[in-house]
């Protein structure tokens, strides 16, 4: 991967004759453009564009120049592409963190853990074996405001992109949430909207159902209901217990949220209302 | 084919050496035993088995024979395997209906379909191609319970295992569902839990999920709550409109249909409380 | 589906601010660009767009003015989207053609079937159900020559865009494929390049795999090998006879066909070498 | 995972009367029937069963009571299940070796790494993170015969059920595998029986397949050519290098062996001639 790639996101009402104005403006500033990606929301009237560019350039110059052609209230990102930072925070389970730990660790996910977050101990020796800062924050003996200011506090020592909740299995505040707007990405064990809320796996097993999945979505306010990034799902049948729905659904948690992350970091979701934009 | 197979269900409180028992007396009765399918439900400690047989028996001698060795209040059927009898209830899609008439005929689907029933005529002319009886029984300047009466009196002509809601569009009330308990299948276009109800494709659409799906479940008075029988889904994304989920959803809900028909047909599947077992 | 949508594709050696100049020409004559694909083989340095166009507009002149932008040696189409014509051939086997025939009749595939030919007659009568005209060729009692040249002869009363083999189980010879170059589209019952040749699920079966497949591809001279357009898998086990590996192949085999005939009506297929593009 | 589970596999001629005989010595042993698989091959008239027991018994006593119910030549074997030990051999790539190791570490496979052995020494790094010895035994300024003499050497040195081919890119002699028969499982990169050999990634981009797989499979002196557990797919399309292809594959690859050595550790495969058994 170079690290000289850079991306353009555009975002704006739509009207006629963008793409054409855009990659103009990306043509005339010796700009190659390595891969174009658009979308209109018609319902919406709303124009996006991801746009890979390569070449050495005035990046100032570069987006006057673009919003120019743009139409008011346009939003644009120009991002270098490359080595992101991310903070994790966990509860028990290793599934997700092994995940993120060992393929950050040989490159498959372009990105440092920086930091581990967990209000529990037990993950303490995995971070361990990697290196990685771990910071064990007890909620017990503490109320919930005070355990987020701990937390908050603890996050605030690094400089990240992005918040990874790798089964970090409470509920974050409004205040918490609002400072990490669009940062905040959960694997939710569930194909959402079904089993909102705890022990999805037992109301699955519960409601009969002959499918599992997992969702990996921003974290916003309302519980199990920011954009969703990914989700996929497996066949189960009457024989599996809830215990062994929750173990094929820990492979379907990994993948899904180690996608939807490696999808982030690429720069190829646009968070929009409650929904994203993820190109190819 | 073999239409002499035929399939012994039992079904009964759990305890040690039911397999030995069983399996014991069909050996005893010279049968041949093709494939044998068991299944505990440890949290209720019930016993499921499904014995697929082949050979010449006395079918009540065998039935006697095996009841003595079973717990009380144990449930058993014997049932002969070969075509069976379908109604189809639909509104205006012809998908579903399209892929039961085309695959009955070429015997994909082990059955005949004897009648199809529609409170609407749209498919009056497919239903013709394929020479099948089509009844249109209007649901307009009639009430609910009016229309009701006339399907059950159109569907008491015929005989038939089960009836089949191809895309029939109304819920049915719990005299009907009375009636054909355990017998009527219906096509739900999403993957449930989740989007119960009505426009479940524009409730999707809305919440921007990344997959859509469908249920094949068993209807009972609980609207979308009825025991499941088989769900599938495929990814889509952003670009995406209401429209679109529908069109890919439509075939998803046609293999999804089929699908749990042909295994209710071979009598692998059994109702048990609000969940099915369905053997492979 | 508006019938005034046309379809721009353009394939030319990839250089600097093509996106911008085709896109700056469709704006200029007044084009609205519903939807925009590009793709650039870096390997061998080849520019492909597909751009969805609607409003009125002088077709030559549009093609004019964009060729005086382009690359010399570019290729250049434009086509009108809406319902295109194909033909079908045929042996025994009733699903593709039966899936193909409803799709088609209830508006599920934007194509008409002009004509169906077959080497057997054993379809004449599913053809006859959607009075779609059934020609029955023997192949018995004629040589390969001779057979092919009645095939020929009878497909020249029509007019079509694609023929679909939907389970012809007969090789064509370069002197067919010749004169429907890259308008012919086979379904082949293996996940190529895996069980090239006759019988692909004995073959499958005897070599224990776990997984069986289905490939849509134009045909081309040599057997098998034409671009791919398509292909999915369905999972078996140890307990699937032959038979049951073709049974739950079909379904594959329909789903794959139809999905890449979609798309290649769509105009969403472009052929180069032995590859295809496949846009979304 | 109670670790008092035994499993007993049954392999012979097939019979009437089979399942009823075995159930009933396990009933008469006082045994619990935790489970029962049986499948048979009907073409080779050959018996498999797989049944998991729980209770305390003389498993000597429970084998010669069987024989005595089984045909000449029946196969027996009883087995606890529990935590089993392998080994695995790996050249320089990270993924599965990864894979194993952490799920291993955490408990989702149910077995130790007892040892890594490597023709490199890029992974001795990761190894040491999980305290798992690693050895590097170099390829180079030995021949072929004299590089595997170390190798057996090392794996002397350990007591192991199965050695884990985690991408190991050297081709086995016979006299290796005849020393471990049907312990060594491999994960090739591809759907066999397709793309054989070096490079599928590359062989599967020069075909322009739409998909891409892998395949885990016991090794024996046929290259490529050994008994299939479990094989899956990903779709790609037309925009993936070769690069792509195999950074997609690398996910089905760690998931696809994953999952093998999973139903193997539960004595759920048999390998016959050149076929796996693998039950649910």
């Amino acid at each position: 991967m170079t690290e000289n790639r850079k991306v353009l996101i555009t975002e704006c009402a739509d009207e006629k004759g963008l793409v054409s104005r855009i990659t103009k403006v990306c043509f005339e500033n010796n700009l190659n453009i390595l891969s174009n990606n658009e979308f209109v929301d018609k319902e919406n009237n709303r124009f996006f564009m991801r746009t890979e560019l390569d070449g050495d350039f005035d990046e100032q110059l570069l987006l006057t120049e673009l919003s120019a052609q743009l139409p008011e209230h346009a939003l644009q990102r120009l991002v270098r592409l490359g080595k992101k930072r991310i903070a994790v925070m966990v509860t028990k389970e290793a599934h997700c963190l092994g995940e993120l730990l060992v393929k950050s660790y040989y490159g498959a996910l372009n990105a440092e853990i920086v930091a581990i977050v967990s209000n529990h101990n037990v993950l303490q020796e995995l971070a361990n074996k990697f290196e990685v800062p771990f910071h064990f924050i007890d909620h017990n003996s503490v109320d919930r405001v005070e355990h987020e200011e701990q937390l908050l506090e603890c996050l605030a020592q690094y400089r990240f992109d992005y918040i990874i909740l790798a089964k970090y299995m409470r509920v974050l505040t409004e205040k918490f949430l609002r400072q990490y707007r669009d940062q905040v990405i959960n694997i939710h064990h569930s194909f959402l909207p079904a089993f909102v809320g705890a022990k999805p796996y037992h109301q699955a097993y519960q409601r009969g159902v002959k499918i599992i999945g997992a969702t990996a979505h921003f974290v916003n306010e309302d519980l199990d209901q920011g954009p969703i990034i990914n989700q996929d799902i497996a066949h189960v049948d009457h024989s599996y217990s809830p215990q062994d729905m929750a173990r094929v659904g820990r492979g379907i948690e990994e993948s899904v949220l180690t996608h939807a992350v490696h999808k982030v970091l690429e720069e190829k979701v646009i968070v929009y209302g409650n929904k994203t934009v993820v190109f190819d």
